[in-house]
């Protein structure tokens, strides 16, 4: 996961009674006719029997974390897993397999070295941060300032950091929802480029993760304000504590970064989306689409991001593709190239589908990690809100609330789709687990509860089942 | 730690109204006077509440794991760290700080890489094993045999193992008193030369450890049935899993190991042991013994093996340096030299104070990691065994039960010392998290738990204090 929105805060509201507060449904009575007929819901509850047994997406997780492992953009690994999906979706039976060439540029991760010099020596774990220029082949040193958090760097003086490494210590929290994230990752962000701002060297940070094992976390830089010209890495928690420490004692600290990594910007390497599709029996032109990205970070094996979302959309088509007959409307799962590097797999979809926008009735993407669902929240028209709560009543017996909410653009890539216009559901699972394991080598299939996969799978197997086979119109 | 004798069983007795059985303490009636007087009891559970408020030991291993860092035999970290005891030693107050010197041959990790080459090539986390040889430069590259423990790798024929990489896949299991060790660090200690005795050329086994993160467990091989003459490396656990899934499918996997580290076996290293003394005030040349060892694995930083014991001990020993008097006995407190490369430096001290032997009244070790002591278990002569029993009445209030058996021999380095005739006491902390960072890089401080090193603390003081004011004769 890159990341979107998981910095907002969610009102949820708990699904009892009744599920929209007055305000949210006013428009709505009581009264209102049942949207999805007792068949449709005996169907899917058929389905939710079939996930829960079949551990179909725990499966296919074991097999694309065994057989291809890490999926890095224009790495032999991302072609392999482009294979592997397009294979797997035949032999599956999806009805149409295709891809569509994603386009970008290369970056060489290459070696890092990392050691505090003085007054401690003490080899340090770290990971360049993607986009990452290097440093000159002997490493760089310099003295080390510790800021606290992005701010602090930001309001440091212009030339203060002249001939230094710049290091951020921001500690991520644990949130069930994530929403640590959004205040840790700024620094990831756009911390280099500031830091060189102000003259520093070089730039390290704190992981963003909460874990405390001595692996470090890799993930993207923004670009949006320019590209930074210095080295920047990441430590692990355990190795910027110590930082810390040796920081904190008074004496200058020294940190010596040595990083062969490289950026080749004129280097064009290319990927995909992969995607597959249940053609509808009714009217084919709609689909209900279900996203996750199939490229990785390379240091994992992308077992849990995005594994996880890629085997359980795959499940849950699957599921479907096995009833005695198609659902009216298509589905298609996609699975999104070059998430990691900025959503690039998405916007190339977007642009090259944006006359088919109209057509994708509703969406939703998984690309958070470990846990068990426990929140849905639409973004859908009002009219459709009807249709929501009743997918909710099936749900809400597995402890799946309703989000008062009704603003969801989609998770990760899906969110691009959202803001163009296209309805969606974003189901929120228990991530806390999640930024233990996020960009690091720790990202392997260990990590997937075969429990958790049956039981998401089941939501996404109902969910996309109800809108295919409806005709309810979700848009805004 | 090593390893000593963890695979045993205990036959755990709580702690209630009688502290022994009647057939253990046949001989001591209900009368028996009090061995410690009030005035002795008062003062233990004084220290008690210094060493609850100190959080010394916490303090020094900070100190420890930040200034000095890794400490594996031979290394800067290793002088670096006799110079820190020294002088925190001193700095501490004790009356005598004296070092003796301990010599060992050097082993160079070097670097390590490892992958799957076919038929899913997939880069692997792996470890040298301590002594293990290096491979070619261009490395070793041959088909993997799995073998589920190391018995199955012992019953393969003489010569079925010509050209192949043997890997042993046997999983530890999580045990409060680390008993899971046992059985799975045989496959470290005889897995490579038993290979070789079968014809293989590399040896690579599942860590010995009971986490899933992508970090490997080094550790010592034993060399007392004769010295591998092949490679000898640790992957990770999850990379074990990815390995043996591979494997399971049914075409041969080849792997390839490099690895540059090299056996110096006629380049001896100096190291020491450290010892710090408590004078007693009445019989000086007897002494309560505290033990732990100061060297390292070379990946953590030793704050948890041994960072741990040394710092608890010595924060033990300060406590009772800042009673209005010494105790009527010295106390010692050992930071063993050289232990995880075979209890070297407790083997030189035991050479060394020999004639000395009798003098050691009784003792302690700390090498078992981050968890709170559950159980006592004395090692002494049965005149001894209510002394003890009073001991742990001041104990049970914390929770720590009273071992039924009376055969303890020390833990790790004084466990020598106990076979050769020393009184000894093993306090078991619980181990569950420890085999989690057991020598690995996650051998880091952030790991030690501030309130479980205060708990330990206050027991390992009033232990100590009570053992060297009293003049109780533990002898067997």
């Amino acid at each position: 996961m890159l990341l979107n929105k998981l910095s907002g805060t969610f009102a949820v509201l708990a699904v009892t009674g009744s599920l929209f507060s007055q305000t949210v449904l006013a428009e709505e009575s009581a009264e209102t006719p049942t949207i999805f007929s007792a068949e449709m819901k005996a169907t899917a509850l058929e389905l939710k029997d079939t996930a829960m047994e079949a551990g179909l997406a725990y499966e296919l997780d074991e097999s694309l974390s065994t057989e291809v492992g890490p999926r890095r953009v224009g790495t032999p690994g991302d072609r392999l897993g482009i294979k592997w999906a397009v294979a797997k979706m035949k032999a599956l039976g999806f009805d149409k397999v295709w891809t569509e060439e994603v386009t970008h540029v290369y970056w060489e991760r290459g070696e890092i070295e990392a050691e505090v010099t003085g007054p401690y020596p003490q080899r340090m774990t770290a990971i360049a941060l993607g986009g990452s220029v290097g440093t000159p082949k002997k490493g760089i040193e310099a003295e080390v300032v510790e800021f606290e958090n992005f701010a602090a760097l930001e309001a440091a003086p212009e030339g203060s950091l002249k001939g230094k490494i710049a290091y951020v210590s921001y500690r991520m929290e644990r949130k069930i929802d994530g929403s640590g994230y959004g205040p840790a990752v700024i620094a990831r962000g756009y911390g280099a480029l500031t830091a060189e701002q102000k003259g520093a060297v070089g730039y390290i940070m704190r992981s963003v993760g909460t874990d405390n094992n001595r692996l470090a976390h890799t993930g993207g830089q923004r670009e949006d304000k320019g590209v930074a010209g210095i080295p920047a890495a990441a430590l692990s928690n355990p190795d910027a504590d110590i930082l810390s420490n040796m920081i904190r004692r008074g004496q200058p600290v020294t940190f010596k970064l040595k990083q062969s990594s490289k950026r080749h910007d004129k280097k064009v390497v290319k990927t995909a989306n992969v995607i597959g599709e249940v053609t509808g029996r009714e009217t084919p032109e709609d689909y209900v689409i279900l996203g996750s990205h199939l490229d990785s970070w390379d240091v994992g094996t992308g077992a849990v991001d995005d594994g996880i979302g890629v085997t359980i959309t795959m499940a849950a088509a699957k599921h479907i593709l096995d009833l005695p007959q198609r659902p009216k409307r298509s589905i298609r799962v996609v699975l999104f190239g070059a998430e990691e590097v900025g959503l690039v797999g998405v916007k190339q979809y977007l642009e090259k589908n944006r006359a088919e926008l109209d057509h994708h009735v509703i969406g939703a993407e998984w690309d958070f990690g470990v846990g068990r669902i426990y929140d849905m929240k639409p973004g859908v028209g009002p009219q459709a809100l009807n249709a929501i709560r009743e997918m909710a009543e099936l749900f809400a017996p597995m402890g799946v609330s309703l989000n008062a909410a009704n603003d969801a653009k989609g998770d990760s890539d899906l969110s691009l789709l959202g803001e163009a216009g296209m309805p969606a559901v974003e189901f929120a699972p228990d991530g806390s687990l999640y930024f233990d394991y996020h960009h690091t080598d720790n990202d392997t299939f260990d990590k997937v509860d075969p429990e958790a996969m049956k039981f998401n799978t089941a939501i996404y197997t109902m969910f996309t089942w109800l809108a295919a086979e409806s005709g309810v119109d979700f848009r805004k």
